[in-house]
């Protein structure tokens, strides 16, 4: 009786051992990030998440606390020629332009309407502003979901020729899900608007509404014909960029982050913030230089300008991504 | 061989069978609720959470779906005979008047110094207004974090002399995890101030701050003295309650609710719309009628008044808890 007792005890924690050190072995033998090159960026990411996940490690950070905020535009899908919720807008306007006659001769719809870009932007933000309360306001929030949802499915980038979810890159979400495995919490925080943004965050980044912080309009809710709804106002509520990035994470996460990751100098304030004070933090700027494969901007460009904070990363101690050189692929869609 | 290959084989598997069949016996015997009484009202909540779990059920909801809605006030802890915040923003006056002696004539302020709460109130919801923003305005952020702890740790409820935080009811304490044990993602939706409660959300009810809602002020971003640091303003952003509760939930959430609970009429539009439209929903309303234990309230009571919600509970199908026939205990002190 003791050996058949004892043998079969053996042989199962011999079975235990072996498929535990066949899983240990196979996760530590994956590459969480195949599309990033080895290499000094890499290296630094890896080495901050190990750091803080490390139980005894003095910069050991407890899961409830890694929370991670990353922008959108720019820092997770592209962002050229211009912000692809102006695509959007501008399907929009097109869309409701058989309501509005008055349209015909009021800009900024009229040039919109007529194709001119140049002459739709000339008004600044004031015409912007008018864009927007336009096409994104006087709208059910379920009305504006079903809009953004049918749009995504069938708009193309004017010059890419493919659906914009599309246009997201394979290395970030690959650092979404190494970081998610890693016990962060991960949400965007776009000065895109939050409502827009929800729409396809959850299938395209595994990032569910409830962890997307934007720009928004107020909203009211009412009653109507004994439904209730929640109509947006044509009236910003919150500009989530530049110092409203900060304050937009205060207010809908409400602790700060210890990653942070951005593309230009609207995401100065929240890495600049997120990176200040104690314990172990990491910012990361996504610098465009890759003409090629996707495009090449910084300093000057009317879209994601980035200057001040390429400026500043070295002192800072932000981590600059070498688009072109960093990235093995940059789209999905260029994996073999 | 063949036996010393087969028999150890033979016998892991049944070590395993037995080891889940004593798991899933355990679970299946153990009350998730213990602390509510049988009958229609637990059974209404087990059913619910039973048929929205239940794979293959025509009222299953995917778990990233299964947002949990709840109000703070008189619904996860008392709120007699004033709501906790305002005795908070009242030792604060206290603490803050030897930098104020302007206060010493000036209402609100002059009468709360006297002990005179009738005639600190007298000024309705300006006067109230002032008080939170000298309060919890002009103050940064981390600042105010530290206030609301170190005064959370001291202070006592006027007539019940315990701390305040202890003040919580067990059986939704119960509920919350019940919730969570069932792929729920719990939320806090407070007419309270939002930074208030997420000051202890996590440590007494297991709800981080980034699934606390509430009203809140406007906030700035600033460096001070090379330190960034938000910065509470004395302006209100959100006051989140009535119809302010579902907006609330959509700009922060961003996803409406399928199990809501409240305790007022100020939690009606909140039950309202998470309870209209298709698919599986639960609305639940606390029901103050334990005068021995805790406090009895509904009508007419100037804090927590039910009597819309209350006259439209039936129709409306929401569940009303009777909180001295439903729960064995209220408070986390009162089990033996």
């Amino acid at each position: 009786m003791r050996f058949v007792n004892v043998f079969p005890r053996l042989v199962c924690a011999g079975l235990l051992l072996l498929l535990s050190t066949a899983l240990i072995s196979t996760s530590a033998h994956a590459d969480p990030l195949p599309s990033w090159q080895d290499g000094p960026t890499k290296q630094a990411i890896v080495d901050f998440v190990d750091k803080v996940t490390k139980k005894g490690s003095p910069d050991f950070v407890p899961p409830n606390e890694r929370i991670a905020t990353i922008d959108n535009d720019g820092t997770l899908w592209s962002e050229q020629p211009a912000y692809f919720q102006l695509f959007y807008a501008i399907d929009r306007v097109k869309e409701l332009a058989p309501k509005h006659p008055e349209w015909k001769t009021q800009e900024p719809f009229a040039s919109i309407l007529k194709g001119d870009m140049k002459g739709a932007l000339a008004g600044g933000e004031k015409g912007l502003l008018e864009i927007v309360a336009a096409t994104h306001g006087n709208i059910t929030t379920e009305e504006f979901n079903k809009s953004v949802k049918r749009w995504l499915k069938t708009a193309k980038h004017p010059t890419k020729k493919q659906p914009y979810t599309t246009l997201v890159f394979q290395p970030m979400l690959e650092l979404l899900d190494y970081l998610r495995a890693n016990g962060f919490k991960t949400f965007i925080v776009s000065g895109g608007g939050i409502d827009f943004v929800r729409v396809f965050s959850e299938e395209v980044y595994g990032i569910p509404p409830e962890q997307v912080v934007g720009s928004s309009l107020k909203a009211r809710y009412e009653v109507r014909d004994g439904k209730p709804v929640l109509v947006k106002l044509p009236d910003i509520y919150l500009i989530d960029d530049k110092e409203g990035k900060p304050v937009g994470i205060h207010q809908i996460i409400g602790r700060k982050p210890i990653f942070v990751a951005g593309n230009s100098d609207g995401d100065y304030q929240m890495l600049e913030w997120a990176t200040a004070g104690d314990g172990p933090r990491f910012g990361m700027i996504v610098h465009h230089t890759d003409a090629e494969r996707e495009w090449a901007y910084d300093r000057n460009s009317p879209i994601g300008k980035l200057n001040k904070a390429l400026d500043d990363a070295g002192k800072k101690g932000w981590t600059l991504v070498d688009m072109k050189s960093d990235w093995k692929v940059v789209f999905p869609s260029d994996k073999q």
